[in-house]
């Protein structure tokens, strides 16, 4: 048995490596590939995505993790059964699919993303709209096939957050929608009690890039195993836990968006750089959900960097950078210009008050799409709707409307709710890090970040896929998913910043 | 039959795109990859090249041009002969050797490089000694595997350089001698008649980088199909020809250095960007042999950057760039500068007219290694006569003498000789251009290099792997390998510059 496992660590370990070369290539697409290169690197990442597919679909590999589950599952380890089981479910992921069917998605989904960036210019969602209802047929056909036993909608939210269904979304949501719409109404009115003019102006581009650098090395991140860099679109890449690279955009009119792009960005590079890889490159190392990643991005991005120990400590050093820009501001006027909350159009831009509006109008969309109750046709009208319901304001386009997001242009049905998911435990988590370390705070306002990142690492980084997020939160906080501390700390927070009585 | 051709057309290309993927994780190494991701990347890297290896001795790949060569060879047009022809030559090399000895040969590559690094950073040749002799052991066997008809030096240049074998090489390179020794002779009694001091100083680094990018682009590097960064060693690489990837480094002290790496290396770039691409990804459209590809970077960087019309083009320019540097200098005294001559020990650093000696020297040695005439024991020895006889000057250590170069630790004997033979063609290509194109130096000299770069590319690029470097030659040229134009190019050039009576 021991031999037939390590056979099947092998196999698994050249997968992984595999696609450590395919984010490799990512990566150099998107910050360093020169503009030319375009189609030869299509078929480059084409023939390495067959290779790829063919190494985990082998029937060597399934007739092996068959094997190991069913006839030596107790002699297993439990890391060696979290491997067995992670490969197992992508192995029927890849398999149980016929292949017709994923050339078709494959297809679309470089197709549809070309449609959708026209429509969007053009404002014309007529143009993407059958782009969007093929997808759908499509992930349900593939829902069938992975998972005939859930509903084709819970099998794709599935796909980002294991385990997570609408029965459990549902009432987490509908409890939102009950205590935030009214939270935002209420701020709305005292909006002028904010001022955020300090955060318009210039801002040099080579300031920003050496405030961003040494803020994320300051909370933690290793730069002798990643890199920051610029791309169009930020995000965390990178090919291993001791290659994770993350990227920004600079705009000299804006340096918060740079700076909270990349503490963002940052917090996903902690949780990669922290997976437990000393265990070999396995499924076991691999990141949990898109929620829990999303938990680390937000638990940097929000609760610590958008909080007053966070300013105590950078104001100096911000007001430093920029003389001109904060001459008249101190740590306090940051803050609150930082948190300041306004119902907008763009789901990316807004904060963290309006933005499960954003992610529960989409899933409701998407909920909607998938029973049937809704019709593709109708979305521009229903979005207008559900966005003058939920923020009070109506988008004057699709451009800023339904066509705003990429995500269903590649068919990544159920990834919305991961966003929220991610903002709600990385609330349980920081209260659970307050329990255990009473004094963190000041420690944060002393810039001393170290026993954050070692409380996050042990808490979460190291456990990989070893447990499910419901079993892991249970861990670290004492109860499962409860939006009832994201709720507590929102309405604290802004009816202290915009003077509410709640 | 078509189909069958289309069949192998498919399974090349794949591995072409999957030797793109290899390339671009190798640029991303030397350019890019954070320090800490070393262990990472070696094992993403033999992932790569096992399934690259997998694919070269696909058993059904061989049958499919076996096939095709035996049976319907008079049915493929010119351009399908050659790719069957350069697929199978590729084949029969990666099936003809035994697995233990490609893995072995693999193994004391990686660990041979460690060994000669360190032995050369310790001046102790006795500790790289070993690794030497054990690769001769081993690229002998490998020679008699692949070519057991051949002699082993000649397989193994053979590698490098196509079909050029000791004869054609030996009498070349004992007229080079009997030439050059005498030459380099009389400059070192002249040497006080060149004074190089403009090229010492301090060179702002970025106004550098600014000037290669110029000139790079100049000359008609296309930086949508490719890159210029930073590192240790200057290369040129990418993954495709619309992806080229030049590299130089910037030394504060030395302006030429990273001036002329980067039009060596543009001239490398030239030749990819020039590739037949329309033809596929096939074997027809790569370069020809090492020594056509130095060819054409040494076109650039001898026979055209280091003439009198490029200085009489870019002198006002590089003084601008440096005016504390060139105040007191012309047009003649960069050109004179740039061009003096004087024996050194490191040969990437030497100048043209030594530089054949430098390669004539390893050549001697490998040819001894080979033949049994010389033991690996006494190199240090030899080495050091041999550069007393051939350039009058004895190496004060192994660091700078047998150990200089990282070749002979990673196997690769029969390489060096490419370097002199692509100087020889370089002047004779020069020479074909001069006689077709009577005023290019008048285009030059007023920085028009464009029908510079189309002549090579009708003449040399378009042609990937089509003819024989023989055949290319004399099409080109109107006659095959002849060093008599270098030699007679260095004694007009040099008897002008340090006024010779020759």
């Amino acid at each position: 048995m021991n031999s037939q496992y390590q056979h099947l660590v092998q196999k698994l370990e050249e997968i992984s490596h595999l696609n450590g070369v395919m984010s490799t290539l990512g990566w150099d697409q998107e910050v360093v590939m020169p503009s030319g290169a375009g189609e030869a690197r299509a078929k480059q990442m084409a023939a390495l995505a067959g290779v790829i597919h063919e190494r985990m679909t082998d029937p060597a590999l399934g007739e092996g993790l068959y094997e190991l589950a069913n006839r030596h599952w107790q002699t297993l380890g439990a890391d060696e059964q979290c491997n067995v089981r992670e490969a197992l479910r992508n192995y029927e992921l890849e398999t149980k699919v016929p292949k017709r069917l994923v050339q078709e998605m494959v297809e679309l989904s470089s197709r549809g993303h070309e449609v959708w960036v026209k429509a969007r210019q053009q404002n014309k969602f007529a143009d993407f709209a059958p782009v969007l209802r093929r997808f759908l047929e499509l992930k349900i056909a593939w829902a069938q096939c992975v998972a005939p036993e859930s509903t084709p909608y819970d099998a794709n939210i599935d796909l980002f957050e294991r385990g997570t269904t609408m029965a459990v979304i549902t009432p987490v949501f509908e409890r939102l929608k009950q205590e935030l719409i009214p939270l935002i109404g209420a701020i709305q009115q005292h909006a002028e009690r904010v001022d955020a003019s300090c955060l318009h102006g210039l801002f040099a581009l080579d300031k920003q890039e050496a405030l961003a650098r040494k803020i994320s090395s300051d909370i933690g991140f290793d730069f002798s195993q990643g890199r920051m860099d610029v791309s169009v679109h930020p995000f965390c890449g990178g090919s291993h836990p001791t290659d994770v690279r993350i990227t920004t955009r600079y705009k000299e009119n804006n340096f918060a968006e740079s700076l909270y792009s990349i503490i963002h960005e940052t917090g996903h590079a902690l949780y990669e750089q922290g997976r437990p890889h000393h265990l070999g490159d396995l499924p076991i190392t691999e990141s949990l959900t898109m929620g829990i990643h999303e938990s680390q991005s937000l638990f940097w991005e929000r609760m610590i960097a958008q909080s007053k120990p966070f300013f105590r400590h950078y104001f100096g050093l911000i007001q430093q950078t920029f003389p001109d820009n904060f001459r008249d501001a101190d740590a306090d006027t940051l803050y609150r210009a930082v948190n300041h909350c306004k119902p907008d159009f763009i789901r990316v831009e807004a904060d963290e008050v309006t933005y499960p509006l954003h992610v529960i109008l989409r899933y409701e969309i998407e909920k909607g799409l998938f029973d049937g109750s809704m019709a593709v046709d109708d979305l521009p009208e229903i979005w207008n709707a559900f966005m003058q319901k939920y923020l009070g304001i109506t988008p004057p386009n699709d451009t800023l409307g339904v066509l705003q997001d990429s995500h269903w242009s590649s068919g990544a049905f159920g990834y919305f709710p991961s966003y929220t998911l991610g903002a709600i435990y990385a609330c349980q988590f920081y209260r659970a890090m307050l329990d255990e370390l009473p004094a963190i705070e000041d420690e944060i306002a002393q810039g001393n970040f170290v026993p954050v990142k070692h409380w996050l690492n042990a808490k979460i980084h190291c456990h990989g896929k070893r447990f499910t997020p419901e079993v892991l939160v249970r861990q670290v906080t004492g109860e499962g998913l409860n939006p009832g501390h994201f709720i507590n700390y929102l309405k604290t927070k802004y009816s202290e910043i915009y003077r509410l009585a709640l």
